[in-house]
């Protein structure tokens, strides 16, 4: 598995897993239904954001992560993170792979700390592997996300210092 | 004082106290040195967001809110909000006046809650505003803010639940 830029090129491939993910319902506060030019907005980051792809061996493109400082001005030496694995490639180490490089972009680029604001609890998956990098739960702030096949659960500020 | 939709008039009296307080760097995280249609971009939010400010009798801008929800799709039932207080206008309960319309305005619409995602912890003023109007602080997200004067301080996630 390789982690490279995204280009728009990607596009025609992350939009519709991007599109499922979303429609589901289940861990993104996202707008539903964006058009892969919606897509391209929401998701590629402006720099000094970046905007990456995970692709196995055929080019094949498993998941995606977008990044970038969390705040502008005197904020902006905090990053955030966002993630998508494609369903067809969930268990393979994708979203880790995705995640350890993110990480290690921010050590480059000398960022204090990584702060994700709207993990949805239920998504534990999400939340164990974010654990198991060394990010902390700050807080959940409650009901703040609205399945779409259950009742309101609470979002997890979580955050890894860097230094 | 009265609490008023904002419009593009505003703009000249809102640009210089937005410009001041950014550039003071002590109380947010927003892009320095917009020009007058930079802060439009930034400022005046889009429905079903709202950016109203608070005049004196004789039409004075003394300050400005922006609100609306805090995240797209399956978040957007909690609300957030910004505020601005002219400098020349601080002590006279401006951004009480504010805060007050803008909790009310949550409740009109029927939000579950209002999030502040980057209170300065350091600006006590702003932060016991808000807990006297029943917000709590969940959590500080360290060093997360680099003011202009002194070392890196937190920023409050603070939350009013209104059901």
């Amino acid at each position: 598995m390789l982690v490279r830029e995204a280009t728009d090129d990607d596009l025609p491939a992350i939009g519709p897993f991007f599109r499922e993910i979303v429609a589901d319902g289940e861990t993104y506060a996202f707008p539903e239904d964006l058009d892969d030019a919606g897509v391209r907005a929401w998701w590629f980051a402006p720099a000094p954001g970046r905007t990456v792809v995970a692709v196995d061996d055929d080019g094949t493109v498993l998941g995606t992560a977008k990044m970038g400082p969390n705040r502008p001005g005197r904020g902006s030496h905090v990053g955030t993170a966002s993630f998508m694995v494609s369903p067809a490639a969930r268990g393979r180490g994708v979203g880790r792979a995705l995640a350890e490089h993110v990480v290690a972009c921010h050590l480059e680029q000398g960022y204090d700390g990584i702060q994700f604001s709207a993990v949805v609890e239920t998504n534990t998956g999400a939340v164990a592997l974010w654990r198991s990098l060394g990010f902390e739960v700050l807080a959940t702030v409650p009901g703040a996300f609205d399945p779409r096949r259950h009742g309101k659960v609470g979002l997890h500020v979580m955050f890894l210092p860097l230094r």
